[in-house]
């Protein structure tokens, strides 16, 4: 009991404690966008606020791919799984003169897009399923150490963006409990969203393959199965948001097309009171410290979401000028 | 920074406040398995301890079923699925003379058990498929508000295990993250799961059905399909942590054979130094105050458990002699 006495003396000090007076978004230039989240986090976490919301119902989603780290001129994911049928080329030499192995393996990029998403399905189920999870991770990781970004030689974790870093710690700072909501892989998310991200792995929502339980040798493995695909893209936000999280986010972040429908979804009102929400997109405008791309870009398009994003009152982060700061 | 500065002065205080002097599991008689169950939170949350795990790990997962709510004469959900069909047979004609509906209707459970799983699959689905998500909760909300068990009369709420709860106290106290991880339904376990355990919506692993995203008169929803059926029981629990959870728990709870795997997969070593883990089974052995049944039940049969739990090192918590209170 002395324990829980002095834990809730502390909340009470911790949450009677004022908000920061100094920058929580450093990184961030002032404007209508970091206003409009800061206000936000402001009126949903003060006591007595008409827009407060209980802490256990501070859910923030945020996409991953274009959201919380770069996702030019490849999904990082598929660089990875390229990189790794090269690894696996040896013992696989069924795959010689092979499409899709082909081209993957000789880095002919052109050759392996002409092989459509056929030919892309084969390079992910060879280079994520077949494998334990533990091993799966492994190969991850070590790809993550090793390998280096084609145009800026940065290693991968390194092209997060700095800005979203921040509000990730500034919405957990006010009791907000973050999520990444991807369109990737949920294995490969976990790898590196603890130690980048401080999200910890029962809180990655992301595409996902059943697993097979299994006992070798008396140590129980999981094996990544090529069936049961979840992609938890467009439509599949939602629902995985429902089927991992169980409850309407309050604050989501996106950038394309395929963050739509969970922007959608935490926006949009199911009762009259409802309750306060917040969704945003990371426009891709910096074409000098990062990439600028939208409506006909082959990856993270975004159309509908600029069309519809000011009549649903989405904030539009515009990379250029509301970043001060872009990567770490 | 003031509010982080006196959050982490709170932190400080609460963590050195020394354990509680008084009984952390009053419910609990002394004995092996209490003392097994104290001195492992101990043993894993003191710092500088040999078996010190860092919070993040601090995963412990909890069977529903028989192990935090009784579970007899027949699992409370599938008492629900049939309360349901009744209540919904007004607007199914076509059911009418119809097997398993015509036994299920009449409240004939021979009837509706000679139909087999076939029949009990066409029970559920119509009780838990083709509706929304919130539909579907409300259904259960108000099923459990009105309710009452056949032999207690109690609402099922109020036949949880006071043992149990206290026990989720004190590992949330020391820091665990408590989760469920259950046979039965994810949506229908969500409803109840935070007010009755304290464990939130996105803590709760069970068995799920697809749900498909779509907006109705500018309304998003989630409809539950029939299709997409995620089994979460026997080699499907490892599955299911691995999916919402993504890492090994530390401590697993279960009482029946459908837990097996959960349990073998918490506590089966994976390397050299893999670390303390505590897995316990409750054996229903009190057919005076609750029910005793084991290796010849129809529901919750513990055999293969029983079998191994010594060589295993599992605790087995005998309910007659090391729970002083069962029901709060």
């Amino acid at each position: 009991m002395r324990y829980i006495t002095a834990l809730l003396a502390c909340l009470v000090v911790s949450l009677g404690a004022k908000a920061p007076a100094q920058d929580a978004l450093p990184s961030w230039n002032d404007g209508q966008a970091k206003q409009a989240i800061l206000d936000f986090v402001d009126r949903t976490t003060t006591q007595g606020s008409p827009d407060f919301v209980p802490p256990a119902q501070r859910i923030a989603t945020f996409d991953n791919d274009g959201c919380l780290w770069a996702e030019q001129p490849a999904y990082f994911q598929l660089i990875f799984a390229i990189d790794r049928v090269k690894q696996m080329a040896a013992d696989h030499p069924e795959w010689e003169g092979q499409e899709p192995f082909k081209s993957a393996i000789a880095g002919d990029m052109e050759g392996l897009m002409a092989t459509g998403k056929e030919g892309l399905a084969k390079i992910l189920a060879a280079s994520h399923t077949g494998m334990t999870t533990d091993e799966f991770a492994d190969s991850v990781r070590q790809w993550l150490e090793t390998a280096r970004h084609p145009t800026t030689g940065k290693t991968y974790t390194q092209m997060v963006y700095k800005p979203m870093l921040e509000l990730l710690d500034h919405l957990r700072d006010n009791g907000y409990k973050t999520f990444i909501v991807s369109g990737g892989g949920i294995d490969f998310l976990r790898v590196f969203a603890e130690e980048v991200y401080g999200i910890p792995p029962e809180q990655v929502v992301g595409t996902s393959v059943a697993v097979k339980y299994e006992v070798r040798d008396g140590v129980p493995v999981l094996i990544k199965q090529p069936q049961g695909l979840f992609v938890d893209d467009k439509e599949g936000k939602p629902a995985g948001i429902h089927q991992h999280i169980g409850r309407r986010p309050v604050f989501a972040a996106g950038n394309s097309d395929g963050d739509f429908q969970m922007l959608e979804y935490t926006t949009s009102p199911q009762s009259a009171d409802d309750g306060p929400r917040l969704a945003m997109l990371v426009h891709h405008t910096d074409a000098d410290r990062e990439w600028a791309y939208d409506r006909d870009s082959h990856i993270g398009q975004l159309v509908r979401g600029l069309d519809e994003a000011e009549e649903r009152g989405w904030v539009v982060v515009d990379m250029a000028q509301d970043w001060a700061t872009i990567f770490p």
